[in-house]
This record gives structure tokens, C-alpha cells and sequence, in this order.
């Protein structure tokens, strides 16, 4: 059974608590257990931290444990050499995941410094971007 | 039955016939088959040109006639204003894909003026990107 | 009689169609018709392409067969190098025109390669900016 | 009958005194005297100052008591956030004129911080930018 | 009774200890003890952390238990998304204070990230900078 | 009797006169007059100009005659290496003021060349920022 | 024998009719003949195009049927990404041709993005720079 | 009798009341007493003025009454297109002189408009620059 | 007895586990052991975090318990502030080392902001960087 | 009999003892004599210096004793104002040569300061750079 | 008596036999001869040279024996460290001298790193820059 | 036995004659004399010039008869691609050394372009530094 870890970083605990239009009213744990059981044959482990070094422990962590790893590192995303060294160095598939449309906002989050150490990145799809990486990392279509 | 056009920018007609140990030997034509056959509720209109206003063209018909657009400007992306504008005009949702991971690439790669344009984008997931697409424009999960 | 040549480029023919609100209902080339009434001294030669190529040809043409040129090259004047070099190479009096305020919208909008080959610019002063133009060429005061 | 303001920068006031074989033999004061004859419908307030701070001045009285502006602020309009922020407050309609193409001579004259508190801009077509000025603001063809 | 926040970022747990000839010899523990007399109508919370996702964990604790924030996010002002991603998403009324005056320092000091998401800043003012940040909170004058 | 100048740049007279949905009704000058009401063991000396220089000028003669500058120099703030200069030659305890929060506009305001010749800055707390500056150079708490 | 495509972009065929006291009377299709017989033992294929995406097309083509490219891009040199993964893409020795001294002329012809993408190029020897690429090409000396 | 304007920018009249360890106790006024008395045969108008458009005022009169200026401009000088041009208009030969060494302080000083519109410049030779000024001017030696 | 804080960052507890070829099998661990041997007058207190606030407490311990800092904050010297502050402020001699040439990989490493608050920085050396360090502050030679 | 000289700078006396299966084995003096007997009717003076200032020195030699000059100033091509001002002096038809491709390499290798003061360039062409310049300064075809 | 070193940098060997019409027709060393007629007073040593190294020896010896050095660097002034360090490290009164106005040439002339290390510099008039520089060194008023 | 050549560039020949305070009264030439002593095992050759072009000779010397380099390129070392090329082409180990902190002087000292030609770098340690760079080139701990 295939380990894959998703990371999420800072704020994205608040999913579901605020702008419930945009996100409805589901909280990231909520959907976490929707992926789930969309994808049985996946064991998923779902780490939140706002805090940028614990960000780095989880992705050490999966390199030990996961055959993959999904990263939302939010704000973290336009600075972190940290984040992208822990990447290249645990060498696993990767895919880095943006709910909102990062290129349709602020230019300083224009540019992240993960995608590099990634395979690819989806953006602007909403909580379904998660899915979508799941079945890249997988390898499977619809 | 919901229409969606793909529009493929300069260079990506040679897909399939150069660099077969990345890409298989599939032409992007016989790919656009094997996702008709896997989206058969969507008609999907292929177009690829290597001329930047021929594109615009595409993108106004499909203003026009479809529902939604995938759209992967290969070289022009990174400078295109006229293929932001038609996208902008049209206003369809709309979904910018790249086959390869061009933030790991040249640093003018690093930079898309269409994304802004688009709902979101999908980058570095080979031709399957593609198909994630069409999934996040039918809201559908796998 | 004098030849003016008007060069629209790209995602100019939708005028008319979208944001009526703004622009009335009138499309270019009805404005176009009712331009060559108001200058029934000149005779109006009416482009529009939304490849940038096509636009160097009609430059071109122009400077064989006309008097002046009135030049809207849309999403191009930010960068087409090709088409400040056509102008320059014709050596007609030009006047380039934006529809709307260039200066006040994205910053990659502020700057335009092709008024340096031309006598001057008329911006944001909506479709009444080509009679404008027109007067100008002609010299001709209200 | 409509008041409308033209208000010029720092050296303006020497046009007719320099360079005749350019601009001819005739001075502002009198080109605005022409100006008055070809518009009678208008009651034209004419204005100068080498002070930007007396500039400032005169918008915000035109800003009690015009209906229009037009602006050439000379070597202001590069650096003056002071008359951006003029125009905005009064908030009338107005319109820059520059007699010279500025985006044809040095790199520091192609920004203007004017133009994005003004409807547009006409450059570059000598003193007969304030005539076709005029025009558009009282939305008159020839 | 009103609930403020006051969440002090990295190294502003030495002052007191160092430099006393500048900032007194009082600690910023004593300086809370000095407001709290100085506010008794406002329930003042203080924290301090060295570590960057925590004082993202404060802001978003005061997002539901807190009336308003007062922020010096210390060296991570100056490069942290998450800081200013955070205090969007609580949209408290909050007030970034620095002791030092930073525009008079070296250059990477000169730009907060986190001002645009605040409503104003108090820089160079001292201690008392908290003080006069807590009366703009409230309303009151002196 | 302690003498402090406030002195406001351009603009600034149309406080009260317009937006006072956001200002309030209460003029510039009626506010000085609250002022000094609520500090009466301080001489308030009130100037405004429109004109960078006679800012200069007022600077100059606070100098010679206050203890202490309270400085607000609109748009000139910006890009005045001469109202820098005449900060620090009369070398008076100095405090730079903006009503509304120039970092959250657009980003030629973001930098102030004044500040670096002042104590402090304090931004986007409306017309009490005044007060908090003046209580701020007579080291008062409320 | 050796098949050669030279392809030429926006403008050059204009060569020969304009400054001839530079260029000669010479246009470029009888440089070519001129080439041809120089040159016998190689088949010269001649293009020219001012549209972008012809470009593309000729130098796609010229990766089926020819040994070598030499390109002059013209304005399109200086941003075009598509021409550049063009000429990567075929994989064939490529010479860059510029006939005048780009590099003495405005800063944005300064940059090319095509000699990446090329062994070298040879700038400003007018028509001549033709013949003596073909001869690099041939590794033939005089 | 050569007539020579010495115009003065903004706080240049605090010279000799501030810091005299540096500058003496000589006023700019009494300086200029010791220029008049040291060249004889050159009648020197001396004006200073902090406000911008007065020095384009007084450059203008100049340009009508005088054979050559010199010019310091202080903090105007790194950013008035206003003075360069008034410099250029009246085309008379003029020195930029500085007192202090500009280039040995901020980084925004080490830039001034005016020099390129001026035969030269004298930096940081103090008060004595001024009449190196007048030496050249003249084309004496000593 | 001296006391010496080796403080590593991020990613730094993987030396050994990866790339043996390069770094050999001796974990970070180890090697301290072994510098704690060769350097038996010397007490070193090693510490690791992944987290640059925990990096922040470690040097703000060093400053009360230690004679001097060696310090490689691996991906956070390239942006914090927050460790730049701390250095500063406990006011020991330090020494940056950083294990491979930072100055041969990515632009965005080549800039750290934390040498500017140290006595001096070695750089490639491998792990004898920390030896020579170590050297280097107690001002021995071999 | 035509007088020109090659210059050749920095490290360009290692050709032919470093990297043969890229230049073969002969040595820059070796070629030289090879230029010479494939142009029997031009004197060649071959000049080769580490020191920017001797290449200045064989520049202004040049200018008295030749006809044209080959430069090809290795590293110092991309900073020298000092070559450039050389070249510009002596007024000679000039072209640079590069044997590797410099626009495929580093970024600070992309820029040339000689370019602009030459006829025109030729690089990436190897060797036989050299005999192509040659050509082209004797203005002869195959 | 006064010892002072006139140094001049590469290309300055030029002066006089080149462009008579601007500089005459004396050389630099005629000059020199003129200067020390002129300057009875003060030994002038001249030294002039194409390297930049031998300018910095050329500094460093008048370091040891002269009192004063006016400097000439030529196309070094723009971008050599190693003379601005000389001219720290000699610590001497110290003038920059530029014969022509190299404000008003390129931009990459505009920027001297020498003139920092100096007291300060004359520019742009002409031979006579030299004799203006020993006047502000002797102190002496025509 | 080793032979290690170290080169050091302009001006370092004047340390010990100058700031005894900082690097005390002993020259660099007796420190070398202090270096062969403490490394009897290592043939040491020193080489000083003020010249670029001789530090590329020294280098390629190195190149035939050393093991390895020690380069203080001084001034030189912020803008040198010859030193940068000479370093790669004779493929030798080598260590960058800077006696001061160079990040903690101006802007234009931050930036080495030696080092990524190099194997690392010791800067701010002092004379040391030489030492230091020698221990890691023969890999011997103390």
C-alpha cells in the first residue's frame, strides 16, 4: 500500500472556518478524510504546521516513510530555501499543491522556490488540486 | 454534451516524435484520441498552431462555441499580452497546462503572463496534465 | 485623395460585442463606416489581424499605397520589436491609438515599443481617438 | 457654457520665443487666444507656473470651478505624485498633452504619473493637442 | 472588557538586558506590567516568541479570542507571507509597532510585508509606541 | 512654553471637504483646533502648503523658533531629498505623519525619503495621528 | 549534396528596395541567386516570413529535409522563446545571422534569445555575414 | 562686463550658520561679496530660493540677461527634470557646482539631472568650487 | 575552559545519510565527537534545529553560557533577519561556515545576510570548515 | 600589402594545451601560422597579452601601423570601457572575435563592451572565427 | 615645496594628436610643461599608463612622497576597485578630474568608484579641469 | 613535497605598514617567511602584483608547477572574469582568502566572481585566513 504524505503550511488550518463561500464549509481535516476514501488503496498522512522548521521535519519524516509527497507550504512557498533543500534531499516524487490562483495575486507570490525540487505544481484549482496530485503521483487517469 | 477546446501552442506538434523516452511515442493527435475515448461526455476540439495570432483566433472561436478551454501556449506563455487579452475577452473558465516543469527550467520560463487569465494551472505532469484538466473543469474527482 | 491606412491587431474585432456598456453597441467596422463619412476627403483603408506578422505585411503594404498610417497593435505594442522596425522602415507618419487608459491598468501595459517610430500616441479617449488621429494627420483643426 | 482649465508646467511659457522653425512664431499666450476664436462655445482658463506647488493650486481651483482639465505638466509629469494626487481629488475629467513625443527621447520622460488620474493622453502632435483635447472632452467630432 | 493582543517576534525578548542606555533598564515584561495599570479597561494578552509559525499561532488565537493586535514581528516583518497571510485571515483591527526607527537603517529593514494588512504602523517611537498603538485601538485621545 | 510646528504638504487642505464618509466633516484647520484644545501647554504652530519649497521654507523657520516638527509632506514625501535635507539641518526632534496607510497603496508611496531624517513615522491612524505624534515628542502616555 | 535553409524574419525582404546607399540595390532574393552560385555545391533553401509562426514552421521544416539552418530573425530575436525551442527542438547546426551591428543600436536589441540555441553568430557584416556562415557551416575556409 | 548668474537651491542659505567647524562663519551671502570683490570684471547676480519652479524662474532671467550660470541645485538636483530642462532651453554655458562630495554620501545623491545639460561639474572642493566655476566660465587660469 | 556553540540549521541533521560519496558515512553527530577530541580545552555545546526560531533561542543561550559561535544555518542564512538580529545582539565572535560552496550553486545562495554580523565565514571546505573555525576563534595555528 | 592585427587576450595563450579534443592540438601561434599562408596578401600581427592595459597598448599600435583589427579580448571583453575606448580612438574598421559560444554561457559573459566600438562580431565559430573576420575586413568572398 | 602626482589612466596618451578641434593641438605633456610654468610653486610629477596596475603603483608611490594626487583613470574610473582601495589606502588629498562630460556620454559612464576615495571632482571642463584641481589642492583663490 | 603558490593582488602589498593596530606591524612578506616555518612540509611560492594580467600569469605558472593555490585577488576579485577563467583553465584546487569581512564593507565587495572557479573561500579571519586555506588544501586538521 503506497504512503504519501501531504504537508500543509501556515493558515491552511483555517480552511472551512472562513470564506465558507469560496471553500464551503468543509474543514482541510474533513477533506483529508474525503480523499480518504476516494482513494482506499492510498495511505494518506496529513501534517499541518505554521511553523516553517516543522515543515521541514515532516518532509525528513516522509522521506523515511512515504513513496511520495503532496506540499501546500502557503506563505513559506515564496522564501524557503529550508523547504526546497528538505525536498531535493529526500529525493521523493513530489507535487506542490496552491488552492487559489497564486499568479492572479500579490507579485511576491508570484514565485515559489518548491516547484524546482518538484515534479510539477497545480494552482488554482481549489481543494480539488489535491485529488488531481494524488492521481499524478499515482500515475492514473479518471 | 459540453465542448471544450485545446489549444496547443508553437513547438508542441512535435510531440511523439522527438524524445520518445520522455514522452512515449504517442503524437499529441493520438493523444487527444485516448482522451476523447476517456472523457467521451465532453466534445473536445483539438487545435495546435505555431502562429501566436492563429491561437488568439482559437481562443475567440472558442469564446464563441465552447464551454471552457485548456490552453498550453508552449514559447509565447512567457510573453504573450494579445493571448491574455483574448483569453480575458473571452472570459470562459479556462486552464493553463505545461507539459514539462518550466520553473526548473530557463529563468524566462519562470514567468507566464496567461495564468492570471486562466482559473489555474497544471505544470510538469507530463501529457496527463491535460486530463487533469478536463477533470477540474468537470469538477469531477477520479 | 489622401490613403490612411487603420492597423488593429489582436482581439480588436470583438469591439462591438463585449462591454457594450463602455464602447455602445457600435462595432469597428461600423465605426469605421461612420469615420469614412466624417472624412469623405480621405480614403480609409481598414485592417485588423490578430497576427503580429500580418500586421508587419499590412505596414508594409501601407507604405507603398498610403499617405499615413493610424496604428492600434493592441496587445503587441508592449513588445513587437518587428513591428516598431516595419514602421520605422516605411517612414510614414504614424499615430498610434489606445482605446482605453494603457497607463492605467498592469504595469506591462506602460510601456509600448512603437511610439518611438511614431509622431505620436492618443490614449484612452475610446474610438474617438482614431478621428483624432485622422485630424491630426490631416492637420486639421475642428 | 463649459469652463474648462489648461494648465501648463515649468517652461512652457517660452514656446514661440524657441525654436520657431519647430513650433512657429506663435507664443502660447496667443495660440490660447486662437483656441478661444476656434472655440467659442468653451470659456478657456489659461494657466502657468514653473511651480509645481502653484499647479497643485491651480487644479484644485479648477476643481470649484471647471468642468474639465487639460494637463501638460512639463518636467513634472515624471516625478509628481503631488498633481497625481491633485487630479485624483478634484476629480474631473481631464486629459494630458504633451507637445514633443516624450517616449522618443530620454529614458526618464517615457513614465508620466500623470496619466493614470487622467481619462487619457495625446502625445507628440505639437500644439494642436490641445485642440483635439478640447474635442474629446466635449466629445465633438470634427 | 476589551481583549488586545500584543505578540512580540524574535530577539524582542532581550530587551532590558542589553542596551539599557537606550530603552531603560526595564524589561518587556515590565513595560506589559506598565500598560496593563496604564489600560485597566483593556485585557491585555502578551507573547513572544522567537520562532516564526508560532506568532502565526498567536495571531490566529487572537482571530477568536481578541478585539485587536498589536505587532512587532521583529526581523520576520521584513520577508514573512505567513505573518501577513495571517493577519488577513483574522481581520482583527491590528497595529504593527517598531522601537527602532527602520527606515533609518540598513536598506532590507526599510520594507514590512506586514503593514498592508494592518492599519497602520508606529515606527521609531520607543516603548511608548505600544502605548500610543493601544489609544489608536481604543479611539481615545489623550 | 513648548512650540511645536505642524506642517502638512500638498493636498492636504481638502481634508474635511471631501470623502467625509471616511475624514469626517471636520476640516484640517478645525482639527488644529482640537488640537490645541486637548494639548494647551503647547504652542501649535499650523502651516500648509501646496509648494515643496515653502515646506522647505516652514522647516526652516521652525528651527529657529519650535522644539519639535510634526511633518505630514503629501505627495512630496516621496521623492524630497530637499525636505530630507531640511529635516536634518535644523536637527529638531522630528515625526513624519500619514493619515491613511501609504503601504497599502500604490507602491511609489511605499518609500519615504523623510523618514530616515525624522524620530519615527506614523501611518494609516487617520487625523489622531497627529495627536499620538505630538503626545509622542512631549513623552506622554495618556 | 548539402541541404542549407536560410531563413529570414520580419522586414528583411525589404532589404534592396530601402537605403540603398548601405545595402546596395541588391534585395535579399537576388543575394540568394548570387549565394547559389557561389556556393554550388550546397542547395539553398530561401524563406522569409514576417509572421513568427511561419518562422517556426520553416525551421520545423528545414529539421526534416535540411542539414543546417541559418536564421535571421529579425525583431523577433529578441523575444522569441518559440523560435528558440524551435531551433532545439530540429537539433540542427545553426547559425545566427544579424546584418547590421545589433549591438551598437537600442539596448533591447542587445539580447537575443536564439544564439543559445545556435553554435554562434555573426553580427553586423552585412549580406556578406550569409556567406561566411555558410562557410562555417561547410568548416571550409577561403 | 560679463554678466554670470549664481543660483542657489534649497537650505544652501544656511551656509555659515550651520556647522562653521566645516564651512566657517561665512554666510553664502558674504561668500558672495568676496567672489564679486575677487573677479572684478564679472557682474554676479546671486539668487537663492528653496522652491524648485523659482530656480527655473530665475534660470529662465538668466537666459535673458546673462553670459553663463552656475548652478548648485542641492536636493533638486537628483531629480528635476524641471531645471534640465530650463538648463537646456536657455542654452547658456553652466557649471554644476556641489559643495560636499556628493558621491561619497546616500546612493540618491550620487545621480544628478542637471550635469548632462551643463559643459561640467565641481564637487566637494567646498565654497571654493564656486569660483573654479567662475574661472573656467571665464577660461582663466590663474 | 572555553565554551563554543556549533549551531547547525536546517537539513544538516542528514550529513551522513546522504551522499557518502561526498561527505562519507559520518553523521554530523559523530564528526562532533571527533572535533570534541581533537579539540579536548575547548568545550563545544552542538545544536541542530530545523527551525529558525529555535536557531534564534540557541544563539540567544549561547550569548549567557559561551565564549564564541560557529554557525551554519544552512537554507535560512539566505534570508533571515531574525538570525542576522540575534548574532548582533549577543555580540560573540561568530564564524558562518558553510560546507559546500554556496557561491558555485543557485543565485539565491549566493547572498547570506548572517556574515555581515560575524567575524568571518569559510565556505566549501566540507565538515573541516567547523574545524578550522574552531581554530580561527581560539587564534590558533596548526 | 594590408597591414591588420589580431589581438588576442587573457588565458587565449592556452589554446592548444588544454581541452585538444575540442580544438585540436595546435596551439594560437600555430594557427597564426596557418592564417598567414591562407592570406599570403595580408601582413599579420599576431599580439597576445594577460594585461588589459597591453592590449591597450597593442590597440593604439595598431592605430598607427594597420589597417583593421581582429580583437578578441577573452574575459576582459564583457567589463573594459578601457578596450572600448581604445578601439574608439583609433578609429580603425574592427571585429570582435569569440571561438566559444558566449551568449551559451554565463550571464555575465552575455554582455560585450568592444562590440559597439567594432564593425561587428563573430562567435561560437571556433578558430576558424578568425579567418572569417579576416574575410570580411578584406571584404572577399569564398 | 609641494610635491603632487598628476595620474593619468589609458588612452589619455592620446590627448593632442587626436581631435584637434576640441582639445588644440598640445599634447599632455605640453600641457604638463604649461602647468608647471604656471605652478612654479609645487614639483608636478606626471605619470600616465595604459594598466590599471600600474596606476595603482603609481598611487602608492606617491603615497610615499608626494603630498597631494589629482587622478585621471580614464575607462578604469567606472568599475576599479583596486584604485579606489589605492587611493583609501595612500589617504592623501586626492581630486578626480574627467576632461570631457561623462555625464552626459553612456550610462556606464556615469558611475566613477574613484570619486568616493576622493575629495572630490571636476568634470567635463577640458585641459583646464587639471589647473582648477591644483588650485583646490593649494587652497589658493585665482 | 607540495608546492603551493599563493597570489595574492593590488595592494595587499602594503599590509603591515599600514593600520598596525588592526594587522600588526608584520609585512606580508614576513608572514610568508612566518608560513614556510609553520609548513616545512610545503614548498611555498608567493607572488604580488598590482596587475590583473600578472595574476593570470602567476596563475597559469601555478598551473605547470603547483598542487595548489592560494588566491587574494584583492579588488580584482569583484569584477574579474580573466582571473575567474585563468583559475578554471588550470583545473588546480584553490582557496579564495580575504583578510576583512568583505560582507560586512560596501555592496560592490559582496560579490566575488573568484570563487565559483574555486574549491571555497576564508574571509574576515585575518592573515590566518592564509593558514587556515593551507591546512584544508593538504587536509590536515591541527
Amino acid at each position: 500500500m503506497k504512503q504519501i504524505a501531504i504537508i500543509n503550511g501556515p493558515n491552511l488550518n483555517l480552511i472551512g472556518q472562513r470564506e465558507p463561500e469560496i471553500y464551503g464549509r468543509q474543514s482541510m481535516e474533513e477533506y483529508v478524510e474525503t480523499l480518504k476514501k476516494q482513494f482506499p488503496e492510498v495511505a494518506i498522512q496529513y501534517h499541518q504546521s505554521n511553523i516553517e522548521g516543522e515543515l521541514v521535519n515532516y518532509i525528513q519524516q516522509a522521506g523515511k516513510t512515504c513513496d511520495a509527497i503532496i506540499i501546500n507550504a502557503g506563505g513559506y512557498s515564496h522564501t524557503s530555501v529550508a523547504l526546497h533543500d528538505a525536498l531535493k534531499a529526500v529525493n521523493l516524487p513530489a507535487i506542490e499543491v496552491h488552492i487559489s490562483n497564486i499568479f492572479a495575486r500579490e507579485a511576491y507570490r508570484h514565485q515559489t522556490l518548491l516547484t524546482s525540487a518538484c515534479r510539477g505544481m497545480i494552482v488554482g484549482l481549489g481543494l480539488q488540486g489535491y485529488a488531481l496530485a494524488l492521481q499524478a503521483l499515482l500515475g492514473q487517469d479518471r
